[in-house]
């Protein structure tokens, strides 16, 4: 038997361009002798679709899509999933997937763990199903038993899996849509390598890639033996259709990528895909001379194209020489059209505006914020006269302790790296660089600073990011609590003071951009604080 | 028996403030005889606290919390709402209600129906309790059975209180957060009341009062017999403890509100505790002369004192005589203290910085955003330097379509009229005026127009609001479609253009303030759709 992934990238709510790629590949499936062909999760709608879900008209335009798409499919086997009603009691939505054999849907399975955490859900749009999700087909002449079942019902205590391989299928099919983190792909094929050998089955396992707001997918699918040896591996990234035939011998595994450049691969595709898919080809990014803006636009340039990115510089009074020469250095290695617009004029014009009406005019953080935010208008000039789209610059450390200004630079319509660690964002500069040598080696060597004020440091008010990077990670992966964290070594003067910090800037981060995850826990969909939170002071 | 329901306002998270509230009610309800005291949901934590509950140091402190209040409570009966783990199985979080007599916790009940749909996520935090919730006492030497639940638990097919019910309790006890929206304490009353009725049982319903970011509880909690007839009612919007003595035939049902008063003390309450439980007292807020800046202004007037409120006028060249008038007729009808700086430098000097830039300046949408955002950073440092929250002033109906300026207007950390429809605006202002003559007539009378260019009008890219808002509506809040939408008398191609739209400008809404919720799908944490959307072709 044949069997061919199909691990593509889909577009939420697009439901005649899935439908195009799907024919298509169906087509190119049929034209290959395909036998079976396996899509991911929710193939004709994309994953996460979201409250779209409550419109029945979309629900409705998924079926008749998914009934054309049958009705196309003559001479092969295809595993393809939708959004569906039920059929008795028409108010109730499921998460499905149907198995169709030439021309004719042979079954409808629901999903039966709806996953409700971190990004998902699941139990907000569907009700859990109670199929067995068996089919028996059969195929050049033979007769097969699949167990379908999808993306969360093989985690966790998998039960229906479990059932489904006691009724001894040949095949378990499941389709899905599992979001990239950072070493979850090791993670989730280990457990599928356990859950064919400790169940006895077969596994044709395909997931779907592509950036979708804030997730990424990053495909990987796989098909393993009974006894847990992977047969076929697709690549991490690519939108790909894998072609596996039973009858033969040859393993065909792709390469898995090395850490980094999984994680910088995350970011490239969740950004290109959020500009292409909404219709964007140009962006606009501030460059300060540091680390942040430098990675931000090297991946903007290796996403979109070097001709599709514009640089502003907008030194102020206190930017020093070396921050206009390292980001004129950096602009001239990425071969991206730059313009310099000193904003102290207009600085001026500000304090000239302003002062007359201040009794007590906070110095800092009043002025600083000013020059934040004029650079976010100028920017935001730019993007809208190129209908283009403002990339804001800040990282997962920054973003978690408020040092950053809301409408300043904040603003933006997508932040690439706001889900990496100030540690990370240097490792992965490092990591470019050994692509070629882009980002000036004096960004990557010199102390941080956002220069709002003369010779202003971030280690003025931060501790060094080694220690706070893992403060952080502690509060917001591990959900650790201030006495934890002290106990791995940290002064708990300082957590306190950081969780309060974290705590207290929970409003900006309610009106930052979105960006891609690339961690269990992002700031976006995944974390929700309340603002008003009383919490905090048992910090104090 | 004497019975007290307990409406309090709580704050999240503040478990030490909330224990205070709650041990100071027991002391006066002992005072003052009552056997039987009643708390809200969550009483401890309040209500909702989000991912704190992923945190296990809070839950410790919750249960702490409710084991030495039920120890402070001798001689007397209270239920109170808490968070806690199951004893066996310490991973799962439930969602709990504890019968404390004497000091002795003699029951705990877990919540059964967990909602998770608009702004709810109980499936995401709490498992489903199995208890039955019955509880006998003796109280003055007579016996008694109680059947505990919670909040949904009363709603949908109310399964355990029908079992608890059919136990025949002498009377049902509802612990409720049940959010304030136009129009459902009616409903939620008369469906108490048929529940009542149907199962031929006593209820007691405690529901807690207040603002919790975007959420408003309004109360309104009730003490009602088998025959659906109320017994006692609380006030609305209105923290309270209300004693009902069952040996009395005395009724005790306080006024309900009229519809706009209401609506208008939901807004006044919502805005009152996000600046109080954030530690806030002063405003800032720009005021154009127009009608939302105008009743923004007039409910933060009344919800934190003129003495709190800093109005800025910022006009441009665009601005009209007609409108400076009206805001400043307005700031003096309101007492507050009034900056005003034109604009007109700041923008010549962004023109001056910008055009030499600019092969092709789309005059426009450019120029327009650029005004919008020189008077959001003018105000976030009056804002910044005044220790003050920026108010934001964007309806429901702007917010829709996307009329409005991302760092511009709508700039500021709250945003108090966002879930009104631009008609509604109007009704809330011509209630306000009958109060007192706050509201200039002009600025109700006059067309409305954003000023950004010369003689622009609302009316000259979008239909008359009352077309506007009905089209919304129906799609918003009823999830209808353009056919449906176009059947209701509206022209389909205005339909289609309007739901493009709204679609487009999700990426805005994504960036905006908080803002109370006083209808059923409000912009926020109960609208979820992508912002990468597909679906809109279908429109096209």
């Amino acid at each position: 038997m044949k069997i061919a992934l199909a691990q593509l990238n889909l577009v939420v709510g697009d439901i005649q361009r899935n439908q195009n790629a799907i024919l298509t590949h169906i087509k190119e499936a049929k034209s290959l002798s395909v036998d079976l062909l396996v899509f991911p999760e929710l193939t004709v709608c994309g994953y996460l679709p979201e409250d779209l879900l409550y419109h029945q008209q979309f629900i409705d335009d998924c079926v008749t899509s998914a009934k054309y798409i049958a009705e196309q499919s003559e001479d092969i086997c295809v595993v393809l999933g939708f959004p569906r009603n039920h059929p008795n009691e028409p108010e109730k939505l499921y998460n499905s997937a149907a198995f169709i054999q030439n021309g004719k849907v042979k079954m409808v399975y629901d999903k039966h763990r709806l996953p409700n955490y971190l990004v998902f859900d699941e139990h907000r749009y569907f009700t859990p199903g109670k199929h067995k999700g068996i089919v028996e087909v059969e195929i050049k002449d033979e007769n097969y038993k699949f167990g379908v079942n999808i993306c969360e019902d093989i985690w966790g205590d998998a039960a229906i899996v479990v059932k489904q391989a006691k009724q001894k299928v040949d095949w378990l099919i499941n389709l899905s849509a599992s979001p990239y983190e950072a070493e979850k792909i090791e993670t989730r094929i280990k457990m599928l390598q356990r859950r064919c050998k400790n169940n006895n089955a077969n596994l044709i396992y395909c997931n779907m890639i592509g950036g979708q707001d804030e997730l990424v997918f990053e495909g990987t699918s796989v098909i393993i033996d009974a006894t847990g040896k992977i047969l076929a591996q697709c690549e991490t990234f690519k939108s790909q259709m894998l072609i596996y035939d039973t009858d033969s011998s040859m393993r065909l595994i792709s390469k898995r990528l090395d850490p980094l450049t999984e994680l910088y691969q995350a970011l490239l595709l969740s950004t290109k895909d959020y500009f292409e898919k909404n219709g964007f080809k140009k962006a606009v990014i501030c460059l300060s001379g540091g680390i942040d803006s430098a990675l931000t636009a090297v991946i903007a340039v290796d996403a979109l194209g070097a001709e599709n990115i514009t640089g502003l510089l907008l030194p102020s009074k206190y930017s020093s020489q070396h921050s206009l020469d390292d980001a004129t250095q950096l602009t001239k290695n990425l071969g991206i059209t730059t313009h310099t617009i000193p904003i102290e004029p207009l600085h001026l014009q500000f304090e000239n505006s302003l002062t007359s009406h201040f009794d007590n005019y906070k110095q800092n953080l009043t002025d600083e914020n000013i020059q934040a935010r004029i650079r976010g208008t100028l920017a935001m000039a730019f993007a809208n006269n190129q209908n283009a789209i403002l990339l804001s610059t800040g990282n997962k450390s920054e973003v978690a302790v408020g040092y950053s200004t809301l409408y300043g630079d904040m603003a933006g319509g997508f932040a690439i790296i706001k889900d990496l660690f100030k540690l990370q964002v240097y490792e992965l500069c490092e990591y470019r660089n050994t692509l070629s040598q882009v980002i000036p080696q004096n960004t990557i060597d010199k102390p941080p600073s956002a220069e709002l004020r003369p010779n202003q440091k971030d280690s003025d008010s931060l501790p060094d990011y080694e220690i706070l990077d893992d403060i952080l990670k502690a509060y917001i992966h591990d959900f650790k609590d201030a006495d934890q964290i002290a106990a791995k070594g940290h002064e708990i003067a300082l957590v306190k003071k950081i969780l309060k910090m974290v705590d207290r800037n929970e409003y900006k981060r309610q009106q930052a951009a979105p960006g891609p995850r690339v961690t269990k826990m992002a700031f976006g969909k995944d974390r929700r604080m309340p603002i008003t939170n009383g919490y905090p002071n048992n910090y104090g």
